[in-house]
């Protein structure tokens, strides 16, 4: 993004920002007090970056408004790419000691970030495991579990790597290995070791942020005891559908009462009378739901939480045999999925071992996820992307690693003789299902990514 | 909240970003050329708002973040409400003037802001329509429509105020009066006049965003082309469901042929050859979304999508007879609900007649969404509420508005003689169905809204 279009960018968000206001450029100019020619040429983009800061600040100063959310970030990515080359990922090499069994602080893990981008949800780390063990021993003192984290985190494997983790005051452990993967839920303790000092033990972290990072500011404003209840009880199901239904029935300003007199009047009849749908702890039947929904202004999948799956918590995948992509005939890559859970329908990540060499590849990966890539194979691998109708290709050095904007294209292929070997993880930003379906409500779809009109006369 | 607890929620902020980055204070002082000591007062709020704008800046120009994300608004509220009283409102007054039959620009709109907040996702405009018209002909050439815009709309009525609205080329109209409402979908052009010069005609405009607002910083980034990619075909709903298939099949990174493989091998058979599947624009069955969502990883709900109804494009809802809350032999309030959409599960709208004096209400209103309200009754209204276990009252006039905060308490009471007569309009924020979900899978809730601990020792 060339420094005019940025500022073009920036200028077409801060018509959309007047558009809410109600504003038009000559009343803005009124109330702040600068002239309405230069809020015009701010617009268009003819000014300069420290014009948008003055106005921005200007209108944060006398408007309601979050002026912060104003600043687009300037693209750091070049042609809907970031590489990080290893040399530069080398570079942030910091080494993090812990306490031993013996209480003195030693090495215990090397980190290296990897490609990340202003754009990207996930920061995901390269950790080398200086902390070498004996055993499996989850309770084993020179094994140091950290205080868990904010970021859901998806680990991929290099090496002889014990992982460990900690659930409801239980640890547990298992042996991993090279394109072996887990997830881990949000702030369950978790750590990881090698179990063998002659070798390189190595995970990918990628640590990203979902729905919940993204509501983070208001998260922080509304504090402790609020958030509270906005908690719903997963891990029971039958209690946690219940608690949408009143949640529902709240947003609805509906007595139980009135709420059966609603059902009565509109001829649809429950299993069941509502007071005693609440009084027990039973699973809500489907027809109900389809009732409830109706009622309620809402629909059936505003009623449906994923069933609780203990093993979810933290989800262990060992590398299995894979597939043939995209058939067993001419195959392109064979591609073992890395862990999956359901209730993060929006997180894949691949182990793809690439076994074309020619870069004609029709069937190009291309996704509404921003995606993470990192090669681990020891050999060169070729990535061929296209955006804007526009091709381009670079080589990818083992222990490089690239972030990949949305609807970016792409192949991989080898330029030797070699398989090369990659890990590819998407997870989606803002643009998860729901803003996806809310955007298709739209009836027009144009001004959405960059306003273009004032939308008065 | 006071300038200490304000910056004690930044240093906290800042404490998390760090986490995601996977520094020390430590660390980040040696890359950032600032003392870590200094990092380390400004985590704990020790510091001015200067320093945090510095760090902040420092952060954002060496890492690949968003920095402006770090900035929680300052919070301006007053115990989780907003008052903006009729005088306020009034100081805010423009005159919009558009052309008349014979082209000459004569006054067509007063607009007065009301009560908003840095915080809320609404920013609701009271606007008296000062062109007055003869008859109903949506192709009045007196009626002037607007571009359409970017915010979803709730407009309540007060007065005899006509409403226009075009969908697909064609215009529409409708009379409407005091306790009408309807909800525009974003973009539909629309306009609004006035039917009778001896009244006056005002409509409350609560123009609000959603998902699709908040996730503005990636869509503007992308770009239309890139954004096109995400539309899915709503209005056909076959379709649509199908669109959602397939990009879900393209999420696992799948052929065809490897979703037949996969599907076979865990042993679940379609009512059809997923070739023929995607040939047709039929229904899909549930029995084979059910199969499909174990196959692709995500529950059956990711592929739900609301039905069309094209009556949903504009919604318009007169005023009903409402129901008695919470019963019919003790009401507190009289509740007609305003226009709704079941595509917008978290939009929530009442016009509520208060019937009772005593400020003693056990059922308060409380709920996760922002709300909205305005006394347009003519009449005082006492506003009680409830937060952090502390409560307050306040006097509401005629042409006063208030913003709440999500889960605070509060009721409604007549302190003289008449009823009062409020609006009361609810949507979500960031912290939407989804985003509930995602958060209650989380293990420890309370260093969701305000971090606490760096994450390793």
């Amino acid at each position: 993004m060339n420094d005019k279009s940025y500022l073009e960018l920036m200028g077409a968000r801060i018509r959309s920002e007047l558009n809410d206001l109600k504003r038009t450029p000559e009343a803005a100019a009124e109330e702040l007090g600068i002239h309405a020619e230069k809020i015009n040429n701010i617009i268009k983009g003819n000014c300069s970056f420290e014009d948008i800061r003055m106005l921005i600040d200007k209108m944060g100063g006398f408007y309601p408004i979050d002026s912060s959310d104003l600043y687009i970030p300037l693209d750091d990515c070049t042609n809907g790419i970031r590489i990080i080359r290893e040399e530069n990922s080398k570079n942030s090499s910091r080494i993090f000691t812990r306490k031993d069994k013996d209480g003195s602080r030693t090495p215990y893990y090397e980190y290296r970030d990897t490609a990340m981008s202003r754009l990207s949800p996930f920061k995901p780390e390269w950790i080398k495991e200086l902390r070498v063990v004996k055993n499996l021993d989850p309770e084993n003192p020179d094994v140091v579990y950290n205080n868990g984290h904010f970021l859901h985190q998806m680990t991929i494997f290099i090496g002889p790597v014990n992982f460990y983790w900690e659930v409801n005051g239980k640890k547990y452990s298992e042996e991993m290995t090279t394109g072996d993967s887990n997830y881990i839920t949000p702030f369950h303790r978790h750590s990881f070791s090698s179990r063998d000092e002659s070798k390189d033990a190595i995970i990918i972290a990628v640590t990203f942020g979902g729905d919940v990072r993204r509501a983070q500011k208001e998260l922080y404003v509304l504090g402790e005891e609020r958030t509270k209840n906005l908690f719903i009880d997963y891990r029971n199901h039958n209690k946690a559908i219940l608690q949408l239904i009143q949640q529902h029935i709240r947003n609805e300003n509906l007595s139980l009462l009135n709420l059966e007199e609603r059902t009565r009047s509109m001829n649809l009849h429950l299993s069941t009378d509502i007071e005693s749908l609440f009084s027990k702890n039973d699973e809500v039947y489907d027809s109900d739901k389809k009732i409830l929904a109706k009622a309620l202004n809402i629909e059936l999948s505003d009623l449906m939480i994923p069933l609780y799956n203990p093993e979810e918590e933290v989800v262990i995948k060992h590398k299995n045999k894979g597939y043939f992509y995209p058939n067993n005939e001419e195959p392109i890559y064979r591609i073992h999925p890395l862990a999956r859970t359901s209730k993060m329908p929006l997180m894949k990540g691949f182990d793809i071992e690439i076994l074309k060499k020619s870069e004609e590849i029709t069937n190009k990966f291309e996704s509404s996820l921003h995606y993470y890539i990192y090669n681990y194979g020891g050999t060169d691998v070729e990535f061929n992307w296209e955006i804007d109708n526009e091709r381009y290709k670079e080589t990818i050095y083992d222990g490089d690693s690239i972030y990949v904007q949305p609807f970016v294209k792409y192949s991989f292929s080898n330029p030797g003789n070699d398989h090369g070997k990659i890990l590819a993880i998407g997870v989606s930003g803002a643009i998860n299902l729901s803003t996806q379906k809310e955007l298709s409500y739209f009836s027009d779809l144009r001004r959405v990514s960059r306003e273009t009109k004032q939308w008065f006369d």
